[in-house]
């Protein structure tokens, strides 16, 4: 008799990926990289996206042969793979929703109550061993908005909730209680804190620009943990300079890593972090075990859950219990 | 018929004090600074210590002739004045309970959040633009011990609980959910956290030594927004220094302000902030609508809110509300 033979499975850019070896006996797990993903493409079952920052899915996707039935993504957001061959493929495409929503909302939380206490400029005058009180702002009844009403973006709202913050949330459309974009600038015009947790997509890219946050009051502070495209940075940074708004913070960028030269790094009241948000210690071992728990389901032949909605290009919230 | 004589409202070292106009024709107020305190208390039917930082009310309360018959501090310690003759007087002392303890509260789970996510050093990154991704903290999940089981610490108690902390807390006695002292080093050798917010007295004046640094965890974080002298510095630096503790803040201070050539300022993990921590935007107009509103209580003949025990050195808990 014919031992059955085990799918394999391709993995994007990092071997060893972390708990993979728990498939062992279930899978082959074979590694890839930008130079030879297309050349492996046509034999894999699975591609798993491990270096989600890599754009090598959207550059050998195109090309000839069998394609992987199933495609996860170790991220939130799944735009550096999406491009028009993969959506008319067939492909199931899944995300890492579960493992991020939690951090980057207690990243969130954590810039804000900065900002309110003034944090940075203690540390700036603590390098100067300068006494200097100044009052800071009370958070609680202050406003903000979050931008996407995704699971990062709810997880977002809970906690600034639980801190007094009255939230509204913004999503692609009305529905229940999120404001859909038509209510935006009202909003955004009497927020003291704008916070982007959107997904890049065709309507996001470029969204917040020198138009938007003229609307911000000069007090406001603007967070973007989402994608850097949505943003044009140098806007942003006028906007910074000219002091149209008091503050923000990026995790995410345009490019990454941001260049040394980026004008960014010392812009006014703006606070620089290296795409991390999401990422608190073991959080490779939970992308991984979620991964091997996907697979599971996947070999078994049950549904899989995190489908990304590949015409919307994330995870629609209608399918995420609210 | 003769005018009835206003009390007059011997005010400490500010003038003009915020809403105090309000009182016009119902009090006179008059102003004293350290050096005619002595010389007008006598006259005081009431006073208002607005520089809780002075020590003049200690200095000048054991003189000759009356005393004021109530004595109302514009902070939550009272430790400053608090003298052997006030104790024995007979007067009323109250605080400023009400006024402090949500900022306190917001600024020590900013302080927590910034330190589980790293946020000192993302800024120092940036000033030197260097792009350096590192994994941070989950803040739910931690655990924290609260040290001060008055109106502030359980107001930490509340907010961190809100973001998944574990927290205790520790009072001077065990009373229903709180630990008594015996239970402090056990519950501080296992906490991420270890938040003082306990009055100044006897009992806790340098209750943080190295003894006590030597017990927390290498990952653990000390934060001190009570009052300077229950830390012994030196220790605190040096505990710094050998890499005890992962890290500290300090927002008061046992000389304050503090002096330009402390070695706190740059001690390794050490936040210095110039106490500052209760203070929100509005708080001095707070701080005097609270006394105003006491007032009329007090002229009433109504009891007062607040009222120190001052041979404890605090508002008991006990007498406020759960």
């Amino acid at each position: 008799m014919a031992e059955p033979v085990e799918p394999v499975i391709l993995v994007l850019d990092a071997a060893p990926s972390p708990r993979l070896g728990r498939l062992t006996g279930r899978a082959r797990v074979r590694y890839a990289d930008g130079r030879n993903l297309a050349e492996l493409l046509p034999a894999a079952d699975v591609l798993l996206v491990w270096d989600f920052t890599s754009d090598a899915v959207r550059a050998a996707w195109p090309g000839d042969g069998p394609r992987p039935r199933w495609v996860h993504t170790a991220s939130a957001g799944v735009d550096r793979l999406l491009c028009p061959e993969l959506a008319a493929s067939g492909t199931v495409v899944t995300n890492a929703r579960g493992v991020f929503e939690l951090p980057v909302a207690e990243y969130v939380a954590g810039l804000v109550l900065a900002f309110a206490k003034d944090l940075p400029r203690t540390l700036e005058l603590q390098r100067q061993r300068r006494w200097r009180h100044r009052e800071t702002r009370q958070l609680s009844g202050s406003r903000a908005v979050v931008v996407g009403a995704g699971p990062i973006g709810r997880e977002i709202m809970r906690l600034l909730h639980g801190l007094g913050v009255r939230v509204a949330l913004v999503g692609r459309t009305a529905r229940r209680s999120i404001h859909g974009p038509e209510d935006l600038d009202r909003l955004a015009a009497g927020a003291d804190w704008v916070i982007c947790a959107a997904p890049l997509t065709e309507s996001t890219r470029g969204m917040f620009d020198a138009r938007f946050f003229g609307l911000l009051q000069p007090y406001a502070r603007f967070i973007n943990v989402g994608r850097g495209p949505v943003v044009v940075e140098d806007d942003l940074a006028e906007a910074l300079r000219r002091r149209w708004i008091a503050g923000a913070a990026l995790d995410v960028f345009q490019e990454e890593p941001l260049g040394q030269d980026s004008p960014l790094w010392d812009a006014p009241g703006l606070v620089v972090s290296p795409h991390m948000s999401g990422d608190t210690a073991g959080w490779r071992d939970r992308l991984g075990e979620q991964f091997v728990s996907m697979y599971e389901r996947w070999a078994a032949g049950e549904a899989l859950p995190n489908v990304v909605d590949i015409q919307r290009g994330y995870v629609p919230s209608t399918d995420i219990p609210a």
